[in-house]
Parts: structure tokens; C-alpha cells; sequence
């Protein structure tokens, strides 16, 4: 299966940040065969389908580094109440979250990613066995991590539960081409040093990444004062969990020696600007992590949080919050905030070898996106083009370890209506909206 | 003409902030004759046409406070150099800017915006007698404001001409339905002060807004001070132009006394936080500018400064900037951005009698915006949606005075397609992008 897609603006995002304006790539159905200026494409080259890109922006799928796929039902719900994790959140997912529900739901968010150009991600749920089988199924690329946290949750009867869950979950996706499965403990403050040690394990036995919330709330911050006077990333390295497999949600508090100790332990960190500034958290120091020389991607936080789940949103917001808090409009120029989309998340992952630039070898995970809608013209700078003007409806077609899920703006294999009307009935089963509606009347 | 609009997710915007989540709204093909809940209607009502909206959120065409709808060729041009206004902007301008260029760069602008939402805009740039020409031509709603400033522009031969160039261009204008003719002083300090009173005197004349960068720059800031020991707005005090007529932009750096001034004169302000923060300059005081009961709008500011024309993506970093800023999750909830986004706009265009809700007797300028795209489920609220989940491209339906502008996501009576290669046709003829890649190299 030979794929040739001409006339493409060929963003290859590899070292050199070589583009090709007038571009063509070949896949072999599942990984990148060349790329190239259309003038060097041999005129006797035989191939099985070929894709004129008319002019599209090929770039490397985009990897949405944090997200809670399972989330979509509260989209929307008390977006601006100061307590809304403990007033809306937490009860209505006690309540209403189930298998079902979580499934539906995951399978709406890969939906919603895949659309908008996110060919790659990592979650941390509930139910991740039947999320896990939801990205299969939708053959999409993630990691999925079962979260661990100090309460009985929707899927384990007893506090850190998420524990035994993740030592079942983990060996069943071993040696799977897309889909990894992981562990995920919710926060430094909401497990105990024994199970924070035991995910780590975990993470190693089964060669994946591991993530958790860090440094994110300022509870925490003052808790781990407090108590240890340490900050949480200086009491996790003393229990002994920093490493190259923990991804570390947020960092949006961090000290200079926070930074040295990410490095020394080359932890990765999963930036979710919109989050963390619509919840009036503050801007993490990513110049900083960046010139130490630390990985960092985008993340959306889940639907309840960041409210989409594209990049595109992600990569306007990171522009504007950056320059701003540096006070200067060169900082982040356009071209180094679609690497943090795509390369910077893909080595957040530890998939820089799979995934993540347009080069020989590397697995066809690519997307297209069309210049020819109004907001999209003119263009002198693509990357420009991409993070100031782009939307995630502008994404064209998507194409994930070489299979086209994407085309011309529909999914391939899936139907948009019905994932949706599937959601509405697990959500209708549950009584979701008329609960939710409730208790925001409360 | 009797339409009748059903059910919609009615968001009225009126004083009560009243919302029929399944309503209807009767026009008479220019204005609202009357809105409410599907289950009032009468079952014999007679019209000429029906449109099932099939629960799209109808809302107020939006109001965009600031923009430079000439400026579409600049658009993706040196987005991240710290110089570039003086580096790229205004040599190319002065190069090639024309009478062709600016007008078939108007009508692509208003194309983008109408295809957004946008019904009304309050435009500043050059040649806007032809770009007046093109938003009547287009059936949008604006007001259009030749720039003053101390050089020799593109349309005038001498310093400040753009004053006589109004004298001549207002009063052709007045008594039109949907446009009104005005002018802009660039700024305070890039004019005489007889000038910045010869233009309030014009707005006074032919009773229209006038518009000003106020407040914007460093550089500014720190003229006034070591020039008069004031600040810009203490400064146009006592020359005697502040005024209800006033719209002025940005205002980024304001005092408490900025504020007391602004209020007592009742000036306008229009807000354009993605320009203000992409260029690194700061967050202006929105929160106290309420406070004090001052009129504010959102505004995109160009298309080289705000990238893209429509008021979604000014929302959501609306509410992040300001949320982060305030360090406040519920400071500006949804509901209150989707406000300044229509209402707001209206009152600081001095519209607010003819546009701006949706109301009996006001002019049917509304919007569609589909609910069945997939980042728009589920909606428990319907600004939450609009703010954190839509972007431009959710935009389905728009009316402005009555008549249909774009159904179904396509301009009802224009071409994108024509209206894109008229405009780059024009910038074939004077060169643009050659020159624009050429002052890129250097």
C-alpha cells in the first residue's frame, strides 16, 4: 500500500525545521517512506492512491499531552463557579459516572480530537480498560492511565483501588502498536508515599509513562510546605519517583530548584494553558523548563477544564499568555509553539521515535490543514498561519499510523451523529443533564 | 417580508438577560417584531418564509469595536519580530497600499467577518470612502473612520490630510441606513492638538462616533509624562475632545484618575486583549472600567495585529486574561463576555437604540450558531458555549437589518472564492508578496 500526498506545505517539524512549500510525502500505509519538493518527485513513481493536498498544510498530528476523555458529559456545567470541582464535579461523577457513560464518552472525545487534528494522547480516568478499547477501536495513538487517588471512585470500591486496577489493566495492552496503558496517581497530596512508589514501579515494569497532577493547586503548594517544608516536587524526589517515565501535569508553581530537579530527573511536563489560566491558576514558567532543557507539550486538561480538546485553542492562548508574561512579543515566535504541539509532546510521551515530525521511518501520523478558508489567507508564515489564525474546524483530514480516520472534515469510519446520540443515551440512562441542572440551582 | 425564526436557543441579551432555550423570533425583514417561547406561538401565525433553526443558539449579531478591515494582505506578516510595524508594516504600506488594494482587502475582511458573526464593525484605515462603498455593498453595518495622522499617507499627499480627506467623506454618508462615515486621529501623540479638535468638532457635526488609539504604548505613556505631566487621557481633558462621541481604543495603561476622566465624559472604550497581549503590552483595566459604568466592546484590532476578524476567539482569551489577571475563576462569567461581545459593542458604537439584543422594534441583525458540531455538546449553558467551546467556524446562519448575509456557512450573495482572488489579484499588481518576503530576508 503505497500512499502519495502532492501539493502539500510540507512542515516536516525534524531538527532542522525544514519545510516544503510545494511538498509531496509517501507512506507506506503505516509509516513514512520520503518527503520532498514536488520538483524531486520521480515521474515514473508508481504508487496505489494518490491525495492532491491543494495547497494544505501538512504538519505532524498533533499530541494532546493531559486530557480526562471520559469527561465530555460536563462540558459546559458551572465553567465559572469558584468551587465547582467539589460543588458540581465530584458528586454528579459519583453519581451518574459508569462504564457506559465513561465509554460513550471517550469514544466522542477521540472523535472530537481526531477532527480537529490530534492523532496522539495521554488520559487519565476511570475505566481506562474500556477508554483503552475505545481508542483502539477508533484507532487512535494514547496512553491511558488509570487514576489512583485516596477515595472509593466509580470503578473501585476502595480508596487507591485505581492500584490493583492499573497491575491488571497494565499487562493486557503490552506490546500493542498504538495503545499503551498506565497508571496515573491524581496528585502528590491525594496518595500515600507507598502507592506513589508502587506507580512508579508500575511504570517501569511495564515501560510507559506514568502521570500525575503536579504543583498545580495552591493548597498543595502550602500543604507540602507545611507539612514537609518541601515543595511537591522536592518531596517526590525524596520518596524516590522522579524519572524519565513521570509525566507532570500543570507544574504551574515551580522554584528554581523545582526546575533543576525536573532536569537532573528528566521528568516531562504537560502544559495546559487554557486550563490553568481559566481556573485563574497562573501561567506556568515554560521559557524556563524549556532552556533547562526539560520536554514539555500541550494539554487540554479535560472538556470540563480546558472545554475543547484541539491544539489550536491551546497554541492562540500559549502565544498571548507567554509574550505577555515575558513582556515581550518576540518570545515563542509561532514556529516553536507548533513544535511544543507536535514534537515537544510527542518526546513528553517518550514517542519521539514514533511519532512527532515528517521524516523516513516514522509512523505516517499526519494531518492537513486547509488554507483556503477565510481566515486562513494570505499566508506568508504557516506556523504563523497555524497558531494565530487557524481553528480546529480548519483541520481537513487526519491520518494516524498511516490510516486516513479524517477526510474532507468527516470521520472515515465512524459517524459524528450517531457517537453523539450514543453519548446521550448512557448520559439520558443516568439521568445526567437532569441532575446536573439541579444541582446547579442548588 | 414576515420571517419566522423556530426554535432556537433564544439569547435575548435584553436588560433581564431573558433566554427561550426553545423560542422563536418574528421579523419583518429589517426589524424584530417579536420573540419568545415556541410554545406562544400562535398556531395561525402567516409569514413569508420559516426557518427552522433546529436549536442553533440565536444570538445578537456581534459588534467588533476595532478593526483595520484594509489590512488583510498583512495578515501572518512578521507576526513575532519586536520592530515590525516600523520594520515590515509601514514601508510596505507606503509601497503598496492602494485604492484597489484597500477595497477588495475591505470586502474579503467583511466576507470574514459576516462568515463569523459579525454584523457591525467600527473600522480605521485609509481609503474609506471605498471601503464605506464595500460594507454598504456587502449589506454589513459599520462605521468607517479615515485615519489622521502627522505623515504623508496613502491617500493623502500631506501631513494630516486625512482631515480634509473626512470633511470631504462624512458628509456623503450621513442619512444612510446602515453606514456611517467618520474619522480617526491615529493617536494622540501623531497628531496636533488642532487637529484632535478639528476631528471632535467633525464627529460633533454630523452627530457620529470618532475613534483614537488612547493608551496604548510605552512610549506614549512616558511622551505625555515628560512632555505635559500627564497621562494621554488627562492630556485630550484639556484640549476638550473627550466626549460620549469618543471610541477609544485599546487604553491599556490607565489611571484611577484615566478611569474618573473616562466617566465623566462618558467616552467609549474598545477593548482588543488578543492584539494587547499577542504584542506583549498588557491587559487593560476591563473589570474597573465596568465598575465605573463605562461603555466597553470587544474589538479585534486588524487582521496583522488580531490575526483573525471574529469576536469567539477575543471571548476566550477575554476570559482567560481577565480570570488570570483578577486571580478569580468567576470573575467575568460567560454570560457577562457574550455581553460585551454584542450589547457592549452596540453601546460604545452609540447603537445601542437600533442593535445589540434582541428586542422588538431593534433592527434584526442575529446569529445562528450550530449546536450539533462536535466541541458544542453538551451545552448546559449556552454562554459557556459560546465563550469556551465555538469558534468562528460554528458560525451558521447571519442576518444583518433583516436580510439573509450568509446561510449555511456560505455568503449568501457573494463568492469567498471571487472575493479572494480579486483581493490577491491586487496584491499580484502592486507586488505584495514579493515585497512583503523580500523586507522578511533583509
Amino acid at each position: 500500500m503505497k500512499i502519495v500526498i502532492k501539493n502539500a506545505w510540507i512542515l516536516t517539524m525534524n531538527e532542522r525545521m525544514e519545510q516544503f512549500p510545494k511538498g509531496y510525502m509517501i507512506t507506506d500505509g503505516e509509516k513514512i517512506l520520503e518527503t520532498g519538493a514536488m520538483d524531486s518527485l520521480p515521474d515514473d513513481i508508481t504508487f496505489d492512491e494518490c491525495i492532491d493536498a491543494k495547497g494544505a498544510i501538512l504538519l505532524p498530528g498533533m499530541v494532546n499531552t493531559h486530557t480526562h476523555i471520559g469527561m465530555i458529559p460536563f462540558r459546559s456545567l458551572g465553567d465559572d463557579y469558584p468551587d465547582r470541582l467539589r460543588r458540581f464535579l465530584f458528586p454528579l461523577e459519583n453519581e451518574c459516572m459508569n462504564e457506559r457513560l465513561a465509554y460513550t464518552s471517550a469514544k466522542y472525545a477521540i472523535a472530537e480530537m481526531q477532527l480537529a487534528g490530534v492523532t496522539t494522547f495521554f488520559d487519565m480516568y476511570y475505566f481506562e480498560q474500556q477508554l483503552a478499547e475505545a481508542a483502539e477501536e477508533m484507532q487512535s495513538r494514547g496512553i491511558l492511565a488509570e487514576t489512583v487517588i485516596d477515595s472509593v471512585t466509580v470503578d473501585v470500591p476502595k480508596p487507591m483501588g485505581g492500584l490493583q486496577y492499573a497491575q491488571t489493566f497494565m499487562p493486557k495492552w503490552q506490546g500493542k502498536r498504538r495503545i499503551q496503558a498506565s497508571v496515573a496517581p491524581h496528585a502528590p497530596y491525594s496518595n500515600t508515599i507507598e502507592v506513589l512508589q508502587q506507580a512508579d514501579a508500575l511504570s517501569q515494569t511495564y515501560d510507559v509513562p506514568w502521570m500525575m497532577h503536579v504543583s498545580e493547586m495552591d493548597f498543595e503548594m502550602k500543604k507540602f510546605r507545611d507539612e514537609y517544608n518541601q515543595t511537591p516536587i522536592e518531596f517526590l524526589e525524596e520518596i524516590g519517583v522522579l524519572s524519565p517515565r513521570l509525566v507532570a501535569a500543570h507544574c504551574i508553581h515551580l522554584s528554581d530548584h523545582d526546575i533543576e530537579l525536573l532536569k537532573k530527573y528528566d521528568v516531562k511536563v504537560a502544559h495546559c494553558i487554557g486550563a490553568n489560566t481559566k481556573s485563574a491558576k497562573g501561567v506556568a514558567r515554560v521559557r524556563d523548563l524549556l532552556s533547562a532543557g526539560i520536554a514539555v507539550g500541550l494539554g487540554t486538561d479535560g472538556p470540563s477544564s480546558g472545554n475543547t480538546l484541539d491544539l489550536f485553542s491551546q497554541m492562540r492562548l500559549f502565544a498571548n499568555f507567554h509574550k505577555t508574561y515575558l513582556q515581550d512579543r518576540s518570545a515563542f515566535p509561532a514556529e516553536e509553539i507548533v513544535k511544543l504541539a507536535t514534537c515537544g509532546g510527542a518526546a513528553v510521551l517518550g514517542l519521539e521515535k514514533q511519532i512527532g515530525s515528517i521524516e523516513a521511518g516514522k509512523q505516517a501520523d499526519f494531518i492537513l490543514v486547509e488554507t483556503d478558508s477565510v481566515n486562513m489567507y494570505p499566508i506568508f508564515d504557516p506556523y504563523s498561519a497555524l497558531v494565530y489564525s487557524a481553528n480546529a474546524s480548519n483541520v481537513r483530514d487526519v491520518f494516524i499510523a498511516g490510516k486516513q480516520v479524517v477526510a474532507g472534515k468527516k470521520l472515515v469510519d465512524f459517524d459524528e451523529v450517531q457517537l453523539r446520540s450514543e453519548l446521550a443515551e448512557a448520559m439520558e440512562q443516568c439521568q445526567f443533564k437532569t441532575k446536573a441542572l439541579n444541582a446547579m440551582k442548588e
